[in-house]
C-alpha cells in the first residue's frame, strides 16, 4: 500500500472512536467507491474550517463572528454557569431541558499522563468570567473519571478560589434503567456515597 | 447551529460506520479543538484521490498507474479467482495467507431495496476476466446474509454461466472461539447444514 493512502488512514485514526480497521474502510470507501463524496467532505471541511469558531466567551461552537447562540440569549439565567468538557456534553445537557444558565467548554480535561496541563485548556476566560460575571452557582458537568476529578479539584482550587459560590459537581450513582446486577463496583459504591433520604 | 457545520456533518455521515452522534463528534473534535488535523485531513483526502484508483483489472486499491500489487505478482496462482465485496474483506483474506490466488473486488453487492443494481458493481471487468483469463477455480467470498445470496446467484447464473470451472462458496457456521450457547439460529442452522464427517 502506497503513502499517501497510509496518510489518509493516520489522519483518520487520529479522530474520535476511530481506529486503524475502521480508518482503513472509511478511506478504501472514499477512495474507490464514493470519490464525489471524497471531494465534497475536502470542501466542506475547508468551508466549515472558515466559517465554524469557538465563542471567545464560553467556548462552544458558533458560526461566524461574534457570541454563541446561548451567550447571547437573554432568556438565559446568567448567575448559573455549567462547565463542560465538550461541545457535544452541552449539546446533551441542552437535550434534557433542566438547564437554563450559561456554559463553559474546557475542550479538555487535566491528564499529567497523555501530557495535558492546564495551558492547553479553556481556563483563562474562564478566570476572566469568574472575576467579571457574578455567577451564584456553578456546576461541575464533568465525567466520572479520575481526570475529571483532578479537573474539578484545579477548578475549584486555583480558578474560583475563595468566591462566594456555590459549587456542585453533577450526581453519580446508577443510570437509568440500569440493573444492581450488573452494575460494576465502582458505579455502586458512587450509588451508595450519594444516596438520598426517602420521602 | 449553522449551514457549514451542519453541511459537514451530513458528509460524515454518510462514511461507513459513522451515526449522527459520532459525525457531530468528529466535525466538532475537528472544527473547535484540531484545527489543523482537520486542514492536513483536506489535503491527504485531495492527494490521496489524485493518487489512488482502483486496479483496472480486478478493482483492488493500487497507487500510480497500471495493475494492483496482487494482479502483478507472478508468483500468485492464476487460475484460481476470489471474488470478494470490499477491498477490506480482500486484505482479511490476505492477512489469513491461506490463499495464493487472484481477486475480484465487486465494491458492493446486489441490494434492489438499495437501488444497487448489476450496473453498479464491478461486473464488466468480471465478465472480460470469464472470458479472457482461463480460471479453473472460483471461490465466492461473500458475506453470510441475503443480498450476498442474490449477489452469488447473479455471479453463477449471469457471469460464469456454463463455463467449465469448479464454483464454491466459503464456509458458513460457528465462529473461531464460538460457542453454541450464545450463537443466533441461523448461524447454527447453517453449522448443521455444513457439518462436516469426523475423521
Amino acid at each position: 500500500m502506497g503513502d499517501s493512502f497510509k496518510d489518509l488512514c493516520q489522519k483518520l485514526k487520529r479522530l474520535p472512536g476511530l481506529g486503524m480497521r475502521s480508518s482503513e474502510r472509511i478511506a478504501l470507501h472514499l477512495l474507490l467507491e464514493k470519490r464525489e463524496l471524497a471531494r465534497e467532505l475536502s470542501d466542506a471541511l475547508t468551508v466549515a474550517l472558515d466559517q465554524v469558531r469557538a465563542c471567545p466567551v464560553c467556548g462552544n461552537m458558533t458560526e461566524g463572528e461574534g457570541r454563541c447562540v446561548i451567550c447571547s440569549d437573554e432568556r438565559r439565567i446568567r448567575d448559573q454557569l455549567c462547565i463542560v468538557e465538550h461541545v457535544p456534553d452541552l449539546i446533551s445537557m441542552e437535550r434534557t431541558g433542566c438547564f437554563q444558565g450559561l456554559y463553559h467548554v474546557l475542550h479538555g480535561k487535566l491528564s499529567p499522563l497523555r501530557g495535558i496541563s492546564p495551558g492547553d485548556l479553556n481556563f483563562s476566560t474562564l478566570q476572566e468570567r469568574m472575576a467579571m460575571d457574578g455567577f451564584k452557582e456553578i456546576i461541575l458537568a464533568l465525567p466520572n473519571d479520575v481526570e475529571a476529578e483532578a479537573t474539578c479539584h484545579y477548578i475549584v482550587e486555583e480558578i474560583i478560589g475563595k468566591r462566594d459560590v456555590s459549587i456542585s459537581r453533577i450526581g453519580f450513582g446508577l443510570p437509568s434503567g440500569g440493573s444492581i446486577l450488573y452494575a460494576d463496583s465502582t458505579t455502586l459504591r458512587n450509588a451508595l456515597e450519594s444516596r438520598r433520604k426517602y420521602s
